[in-house]
């Protein structure tokens, strides 16, 4: 059986850093295991036009392991020439790089491993809408340079308490940041999903649900993306959405990039319709060096708190996602029943309503 | 009466911003009342050396008002000489800045806003243990600086969750702190305090406590400090105690500079004792431009989290205290008495136990 990986180099940080399962060189841990059972394991972060290593194999691999990091986008151009195509397994969580209408029709598998991330991204938003809020990075960018004026930082620094703060999507990643919420004593938490949440879990973060978005965001002082990408999601947060904001408000969003269009964001931030805009996720991966968003700042010189994808692979998610990967493979090898949670496509259909299946 | 304020420089941005209350410019507030009543307001910046504002006006002000972010320092040679003051209020929370015994001697009362910004340190505390452990700074200046390389911010990358967590001082800040950090899950909440916290705060954040010093740090993936400066706290973070930390643990200090000794800091985070320092308060303030902190590194080129002292002079946070001095000021122009938990001197004694005394 062959295996095809696509993942992150990790260079030198890979061979000091044994728990970098995530990269190139430590191949989710998975080598050793694979090779001693006769498998064909190859990995690589070479992943765009004909002559990648990811185009070259795709052709003939039975399994493909990707992440949303470094994302392998697998098209439906390539799912017709992945003849021997059986499983696509995402080292994560969130499989739009996947056309999932063709893995459907082509009666592939796409597996996630469910919840491996959810905490580390949660974390990394609440982190986010702390700094935005609080004007960190300027501050931070002040003591580098050696000055200290408090008032320049001051004037635009602000606490997270009694504010209204927002998530778009309340699922596995939103109720989550919903839950770290609540000690901070928010003015409201409110969300919008196509869903209501159950009730118990409403009641336990005092969470209200709004079902226009408009009037959604037009009540948050703070606006936060967790929902799932897909044709619904792609572009919401555009220049007509945006304007429904509140002036000034925060917005977060390390769901996916393409949820934002990134010129509407910059152009809100430039004229201060946003304070800030912060997230790790970016349409495309690596985003290029000219990318708007790198240095999208407020009318005040701050506000913006970009990095890299990287708030779902903490060493700690990369301990559950590369457990998860395995399971995954040991219940395809031996024919054992996937969990369910994993099962994004099954043999041709969706077995979630997270990518949009109503 | 005469009343001398030192508070820092808003310049420009306090003339855009009047909710920049704690300026010199926009002097909390206060200097239409009090001229209505006949009162002298001196407001002023220059806080250094015998010829600043302040060492020429403290000789016959009676209120002194000062802040915790661009402090006036009140040593007990500068009381000898203020024959007239009766009474120095802090606005804000911390009043180290004053020789508490010499205010003590020459029967000065000593009182803060108390409460005033507790939540905004306790948010900034939050905000800055988050960074610390999910590597947020090098990630943010790699995308800046235009690079792409997930495994360098990823290596030293980590979640919150199931991480032991410790405050030194579970006081006002602390208690907040750890009230915040509940829905985290870390592995265990722990604190060291001279006093335990009642049965059910304790309860309620499920934190235990730690009565040996070496002890506690020991057991500590993050420290944070959240006690007052006074002769048993100056330096209490040295060569010593930092040997007792767990290799690579996180802390973060929004208390006061000195309670850490700056070089001994320093040498940890260069050795990778500490993975991350970070905090808003120095010794001295502002901060000279070559203090040690404003550039100290981990091996890994990460880890400093600092900014200037802001954190409790949030817009939000100025409100409050400008509130509460006006407040004080009134009591005391018209005789009533103070709010018993703003008092720290009272006439010739003190009337609180944070600042040391047992």
């Amino acid at each position: 059986m062959k295996i095809l990986a696509i993942l992150y180099n990790g260079f030198k940080a890979a061979e000091e850093e044994p728990r970098l399962l995530g990269t190139v060189e430590n191949k989710l841990g998975l080598e050793d295991w694979l090779k001693s059972q006769g498998h064909e394991l190859i990995v690589s972060s070479d992943k765009e036009g004909p002559d990648s290593v990811f185009q070259k194999n795709i052709v003939d691999a039975e399994v493909l392991i990707t992440t949303p990091f470094h994302p392998g986008y697998l098209t439906r151009e390539l799912f017709d020439k992945a003849k021997n195509l059986k499983i696509c397994i995402t080292a994560g969580v969130g499989s739009d790089h996947i056309d999932l209408n063709a893995a459907v029709d082509h009666k592939i598998q796409v597996l996630e491993v469910s919840g491996s991330n959810v905490v580390s991204v949660a974390e990394h938003v609440v982190m986010s809408i702390l700094l935005l809020v609080r004007n960190f990075i300027p501050a931070h960018e002040m003591i580098e340079r050696g000055d200290w004026q408090v008032s320049d930082i001051a004037r635009n620094a602000f606490d997270l308490e009694n504010k209204v703060i927002g998530t778009i999507g309340a699922g596995r990643i939103g109720y989550r940041v919903l839950q770290r919420l609540v000690p901070f004593d928010p003015k409201e938490l409110i969300y919008y999903d196509y869903a209501p949440l159950p009730a118990a879990a409403a009641e336990a973060v005092k969470a209200r649900r709004v079902e226009d978005l408009k009037e959604f965001v037009s009540q948050c002082d703070v606006v936060t993306v967790n929902c799932p990408l897909h044709e619904g999601t792609r572009g919401l947060v555009n220049d007509e959405l945006l304007s429904h904001f509140k002036k000034g408000a925060w917005l977060v969003n390390t769901a996916r990039g393409a949820i934002c269009d990134k010129d509407a964001v910059a152009r809100a931030l430039a004229s201060g319709q946003l304070a800030g805009y912060s997230g790790d996720v970016w349409d495309v991966q690596p985003a290029p060096k000219d990318h708007v968003w790198r240095k999208a700042k407020n009318p005040l010189g701050g506000g913006n708190g970009m990095v890299p994808h990287y708030s779902g692979t903490t060493l700690d998610a990369q301990a559950r996602y590369a457990n998860g990967v395995r399971s995954i493979l040991e219940n395809y090898l031996s024919g054992k029943p996937q969990e369910p949670q994993n099962i994004i496509i099954g043999l041709g259909k969706y077995e979630t309503k997270a990518y949009g299946q109503r």
